[in-house]
């Protein structure tokens, strides 16, 4: 959960090759960014477009060819060999709702897990030409400088960010909420570049439910190689395996407090 | 309210000025952007920087300069002339809580006002490059380019953005909520960018509320030079004596669609 426990270092070719993926990914995404494409709708009504299937396939077929013993998880295309020791994971495009609105923010996530551990995590913002590279054991490199989080540790002077107040439901409002009032400012938007900005200092504090594992696990690198923490909501690391809730926090002590909030004695 | 109601053009040298403003603005905010800054905060509790007060002065220094008979109206140092035929309105940062965050999409907004009517409105996005410029009787341009709002007049086919859910209180709140359940998706963040989006075709509704004259005056030629219809939610045209509710929509049906959500029999 905290900053520096991502462990070992690994072969600086797999990231690499990750950056790569984003390149080809970034080439389609722009291809249809703007452009008058057709929106299908999934079981579960989320958007999805020819660019989110594009990008995923031109990943999925590069894993295949480098890779092939490497598991793939991916939003559009499913999963194969999960249960392997390493697992490329895959989000063509994170905010698919702003790359159809056409606002810039959308993102290409990209994670390799190693036995179930994000240990590797690109967030790719094309329309911006920004991109984070969180590495197991390495600093997060902002377009290859080294970015750090903000050392802000009092929950009262901290900036809150979320991508809407409507993916909380149940009780996961009421906690969200108390964790709102704990805050001086709640701000909304950004999908997976907020995370990104939380890396570069920005904002403090990131909140979400619901997430996948192809929209939590490239953050986890890109966060904690900045300095930062992120779990889910009772403090507990993020692997392939956790539920979709996810708190992320610029430094140990700030994430310490927003869990006390979050699950009060 | 409705497109094309923006009466007679006026002199294309008030537009060529109004880039030169934007262009001087753009550079100090790009001066600060993402450098740690100080952040005061105003009796609102809203935030300034010395981004948002250099933007506004040299703003200011070139209007007074140029057209010594015009009034200035400006976010952070006041009004003078407001009675004036001509006023320039000038938010020198839009999105100050994003331009502090470092998020890319705050910007800077532009009005010129003739008898408190906007006839000249530019939203310039500094960090993204871009630049939206709408003129009485022309229609807007983005980036030099001529753009379009959405034809979709199916509410139920909407997208609704607002920046932040937080900014309706009392019986407003209720009204927002209404036309969230009669849209399609809701989407959060944006300040200004957000009637961008939507002169570009990508959102169909924005609405937001307890805004300022130098939040919105720039706003209306721009949407409405797309083909778009902007209005406080009773379906009054916004003047420099409005109140703070905005409702922008794609196109004229859609409007009288959401106005009649927001204002049951």
């Amino acid at each position: 959960m905290t900053a520096g426990d991502s462990g070992q270092p690994i072969d600086p070719d797999l990231a690499t090759f990750a950056g790569h993926l984003a390149d080809e990914a970034r080439a389609v995404a722009m291809r249809y960014f703007r452009t008058n494409l057709a929106v299908e709708e999934k079981p579960d009504q989320s958007p999805v477009t020819m660019a989110d299937k594009g990008a995923e396939e031109i990943m999925r077929s590069m894993i295949a060819d480098a890779y092939p013993q490497h598991g793939i998880l991916g939003e559009e295309f499913g999963q194969e060999g999960r249960g392997r020791e390493w697992v490329w994971v895959l989000d063509p495009i994170d905010g698919t709702g702003a790359f159809i609105a056409g606002m810039p923010l959308f993102g290409i996530l990209i994670a390799l897990a190693r036995n179930g551990t994000p240990v590797l995590g690109l967030i790719d913002a094309p329309a911006v030409n920004e991109r984070w590279t969180g590495s197991a054991g390495r600093p997060t490199l902002f377009n290859g400088a080294r970015c750090a989080a903000s050392t802000t540790d009092d929950l009262g002077q901290a900036t809150l960010h979320t991508t809407s107040p409507d993916m909380f439901s149940g009780g996961q409002e009421a906690r969200f909420h108390a964790l709102c009032a704990a805050t001086k400012r709640q701000r909304y938007g950004g999908d997976c570049y907020q995370y990104g900005v939380l890396a570069l200092g920005g904002i403090e504090l990131v909140i979400e439910d619901n997430m996948k594992p192809h929209d939590f696990m490239a953050l986890a690198p890109v966060v904690t190689g900045a300095g930062g923490c992120i779990s889910d909501w009772s403090g507990a690391p993020l692997t392939l395996e956790s539920g979709g809730e996810v708190l992320a926090s610029a430094n140990p002590a700030l994430h310490e407090a927003a869990l006390a909030v979050l699950n009060p004695a």
